[in-house]
């Protein structure tokens, strides 16, 4: 089996001072994944030119396709292009296509005239094939060497994925042969990683050489990944199936879904298939339950809204959490959650509502709720049903793993395990 | 000057399939950054021996530092450990601190018995000075070898964020003079990357060589980050500050914030120093403005709470938008988000109201309204003032987008610019 190897180099200094987070390298590794393509190394270089010239010939021997992106804006920090242009030994040259579109672009987009840095970006070495660009004003370039191809593309995200999308995948099917890979990715939760995999440790140490299991754990959720490798296809998707299936049965207690998708996925498709629809009443989450039941395509048909009681005004004005459970128990409880799971699902008129209170810190705690002392309730018409977490992360992943719990209730609401 | 030079190894297959997005790396050179230490490299790998070995032998020959992360948990999957141990020549022993410490967990917390996979978590190399992990399971790691640091450490976050901030900063100044690095950053709104760059083009073209540009541009928004590196800190502050400032002369008319903090940071700061507070009303965005509000500490003083109104009956309901608006114009209008904005301020009894009501994709649209129409709205108790957007990313992006410029436009209101 032939493996086709490739590696990605990410240009830029806010990539090695931390400013900005890396998520071109995961969507490019993915879209290469998918067709059989085996990512071996990511390297992170600044805008210097040597180190630039490093990761190129560090990675050429080791790989059959490499991926470029960033350093290919209009400012002077921006070097990659004449770099490629020496290193492919070309000569800059204005390709019209792009600059017809760059021109189009600010003359009747932006309603501004052009400037020489916007021309310059139309200028690409005559040794490479242009990627046309419709997404924005820095073309793609491909570049082959010694029978390694290159692709060069901007480090805008939607640029960049629409450049992967359209050119970079069929050229590399045009130019390899590549293996078949196939993933089969299952999501558990209930039970720790190190738990998880003694209840299936026969079953992973059984597995063939062809085939990797890999966990994936996030707060009491841990995602399994089966990788199968081989020329023939048929046979691997079978042998995959048959696997998979041995695993599920494994960790039947505890599975969420047989597909890699995220929780609120899985509670969106529950509801969606029931005609049911869902309401949130959040406080410490300020709003990211909504976001998560909402950023997914054909969330309207479950989600039809939700209140922010962030201050608690806002519980007893508009969730009817009295004042009295505010002065004795305080927010922070399971008298109030219950409150809001039930007043915000009968004042959207849903099927269910889901409600979060709690302290997410740095600070708010008191002597009796510590910090990361979350309550979380779900109800329907005939009953509520509420529990209390203890987390120990900083502000922002408490708020993430409050929110994945909150949807988790949900759905055991939904399929009435509680 | 001498340039101490770090570079980051994170492992694991996840992050060649791009299953999993690296934020670790992110953090860590934020981390050396801010002690003067340049990363001049990272790079993932798979868990895959001979890639580890090569990319240990890559980084050995270019950096002071080796920061690896990943490849410590307790499955099968995890090589890193003894590949460490081998490389540097251990051999594998119990560190009883940490073994009880694991043992306290799972007994006491867990109320699990520990399991032998749990144990072996407390080995370590004879070779190592071990890195106590109040936060998990998997102990770090500090090897040296021929001068070079080598810090091994947990992937899962907030144990690799623990470690960082209690030992490797502190163990890297203990053993290397570091230069001293500045950064100042500034935020704008209001003009492209190229105009913006015409702007500052003498400004830049005139930087002495120890101070770098670079510019980080975000749809309608730019960063403009400052670099500056020398042995000499109080000169370098001196000069820095000069030229930033006179950065933010020429810049003045589109300045945000001379910080590097978020819009939302930024709108946050001038709410709680005017003592003033701000409700949110949102359609298409169903929650994001308001999770941006509250996710940083200390916006429980100016962020009240808000209604998520995805159903159009919510709006009618909770918001007044009338059926006749509905009707005519349709939810995605200035009428509607106009009507909403000032009706959660009204409602939420607050000095603000920001709405939002758009087309996020990838369908909904008609032949009048098409993807990525956005209306973004405005209002206290003065005035209303609303906006269109027509946006062109995907689903994901086209949130973000909205919910920044809908924070900016309340930013423009509340400094009385609109």
């Amino acid at each position: 089996m032939q493996f086709i190897k490739a590696s990605i180099i990410t240009i830029g200094d806010e990539l090695l001072i931390g400013q900005v987070i890396d998520t071109n390298s995961a969507y490019i590794a993915q879209s290469l994944n998918k067709i059989g393509v085996t990512v071996t190394k990511r390297i992170a270089v600044g805008d210097d030119k040597n180190a630039i010239l490093d990761a190129l010939s560090n990675t050429s021997k080791q790989s059959n396709i490499v991926i470029i992106t960033g350093g290919l804006g209009p400012t002077a920090d921006d070097i990659t292009k004449p770099l490629l242009n020496e290193y492919f030994g070309g000569k800059l040259v204005i390709h019209q296509p792009s600059l017809d579109h760059i021109t189009d672009i600010f003359l009747n987009k932006y309603k501004r005239p052009l400037i020489e840095r916007n021309i310059k970006q139309a200028e690409v070495p005559d040794v490479c094939e242009v990627l046309f660009n419709e997404n924005g004003t820095a073309p793609g370039m491909l570049f082959e060497k010694e029978g390694v191809l290159y692709f060069s593309l901007p480090g805008v995200p939607h640029e960049m994925k629409g450049l992967v999308d359209k050119y970079v995948i069929s050229k590399i099917k045009q130019s390899f042969k590549t293996p078949s890979i196939v993933h089969r990715t299952l999501l558990t939760a209930g039970l720790g990683e190190s738990f998880l995999a003694e209840i299936i440790a026969d079953f992973e140490n059984a597995l063939p050489s062809h085939i990797k299991l890999a966990y994936l754990p996030n707060f009491g959720m841990v995602r399994l990944r089966l990788t199968g490798t081989s020329d023939n296809e048929n046979e691997l998707i079978t042998n995959m199936e048959a696997v998979f299936a041995e695993l599920k049965v494994k960790v039947q207690a505890y599975l969420v879904t047989d597909k890699d998708e995220a929780m609120e996925v899985v509670v969106g498709g529950l509801l969606r298939s029931n005609n049911q629809t869902v309401a949130t009443a959040e406080s410490c989450t300020g709003g990211y339950i909504g976001h998560l039941l909402s950023k997914h395509a054909g969330s309207s048909q479950f989600y039809t809204g939700g209140i922010i009681s962030y201050d608690n005004r806002i519980k007893t004005e508009f969730l009817d959490v009295s004042t009295e459970i505010l002065h004795t128990v305080g927010a922070v409880s399971k008298e109030a959650v219950e409150q809001m799971a039930v007043a915000v699902r009968a004042k959207m008129n849903t099927d269910y509502g889901v409600s979060v209170s709690g302290i997410m810190g740095p600070s708010g705690q008191t002597d009796e709720k510590p910090l990361g002392m979350v309550w979380i309730g779900v109800a329907n018409k005939e009953k509520v049903y509420s529990k209390v977490l203890y987390l120990r992360f900083d502000r922002s992943r408490n708020i993430e793993v409050t929110a994945t719990q909150a949807i988790n209730l949900l759905r055991l609401l939904i399929i009435n395990k509680i």
